[in-house]
């Protein structure tokens, strides 16, 4: 069941247009793995060369993957042509970001013409089955229209 | 003029051996510049791999080097042995990552035996040498001894 | 059905005897609603001096009793002797804070035995019974051990 | 040395028209004392009935000085007939609010025409003369004008 409709109808393929020309997302190998209105997940697989110095994934790492999902989330609700832009964000680290795969999903918790403010929370799917929450963020998006840039 | 003083003799060689430890920091092509008691500079270059959308760095790629600035500069004041863990930071971002250079600036606000406060900053120079002033960071680092984990 | 388990089954006493001590809540007109483990509800009606320019209730207000829910949402959970401290928070705000009482309900995200986050939100309830969400919070408290001030 | 210059020559009228008319500000005894282009200090007296459980000053009226300082501050270089809305904030504690007066500062970081982020920072003045660290905050302001609200 989604809670929001989107103004565009082709939200998703214009989120995944938009997520294929992040060339971060490519280089960490992340995945759009769900888009709709107003929650959007990414998966991104283990890398050594993305760690910190204990050996789980950097922070940096967690947050560019939520980041765009929480990105996306705004965007899918946006009405086309808008573009959207992230003017903050706040992350709390809840665990060891170990394992093999990590699941970013990020969902508007209210939706505004200029400002969409979203939450964002990083899983790590463990081998029973269950979900370790690793991760939790708080932002604000922006609309940008062609003419409304700051 | 340092503004604190390090309770371990030995932190530049330190927090150089730790960031050599930090395989995302060599991915995304870092460098540690300077090291002094409770502030860590981190200098990186553009790269088109590195990019959101709209050909700007990625906001993960500028909080990467700014979280491991602030998490050196608060290790850099940590006794030997302790090890420095990222709590929770805050970004906002204030001009596009747009540049061929990037340069992030940690300094400890508040040193803390368990919660050290750091405030960040990134800029990108220009060519007339000024600094352009891109994203700025409100963090809080832990102090990790060995039977301290949580 | 209740998230958590408490350690110290006084904890709802505990809480109310605590938040009875903050002389800002009395002043403020707040009232404890309910405390579980993990989850605390604070009420507050609406002030005429407790506003800001356009006669809504103040930003500041609206983080006083989410941060005492989202604190003894925290102590909730902490055992006996524990006291619980503010590290830091987060509020976004999401629609003016008009009408005429507002409910701030405190949870934990990821209790720890140092720190533990919690989310807060405040909604004011709608004649037409549903609630309309005006702020959300992520913070993180501390856990203060007689003995371990910082 | 003002770092910015506002565009409204009465911007400090403004400010104080607009500071009076906070009922918070009234009730928590708190006065403006400066108001500079992008600078903005408002100072407030300890009192027993805006404490929290531990008698020292509440979290929610530390926020609340620094939060109006600044939103005045972002609203000191916007436009005549313009008003100041408080997106979100985050607030570090670095030490106990205790003393007789807390003197909150806030400063633009960065102006913009939608959106400016500031910096502000509680102190507490010692007996010597010298000013204790004790919050600091880094928050998104909004221009609101007739037509743009949200």
């Amino acid at each position: 069941m989604a809670l929001f409709e989107a103004r565009d109808p082709d939200f998703e393929a214009r989120v995944r247009a938009d997520f294929a020309r992040q060339g971060l997302m490519t280089t960490l190998g992340a995945e759009l793995v769900d888009v709709s209105p107003g929650e959007v997940t990414i998966s991104m697989p283990f890398r050594a060369d993305l760690t910190q110095q204990h050996g789980y994934l950097h922070a940096g790492a967690i947050t560019a993957i939520v980041d765009s999902a929480c990105g996306y989330a705004a965007l899918s609700l946006m009405p086309a042509g808008v573009e959207v832009l992230t003017v903050e964000y706040k992350v709390n680290f809840l665990a060891p970001a170990s394992g093999s795969r990590f699941i970013a999903r990020g969902r508007v918790t209210k939706p505004g013409r200029t400002l969409t403010v979203c939450t964002g929370d990083v899983f790590v799917p463990d081998s029973d089955g269950r979900e370790r929450h690793i991760a939790t963020m708080l932002t604000t998006m922006m609309a940008l229209a062609p003419r409304m840039a700051d």
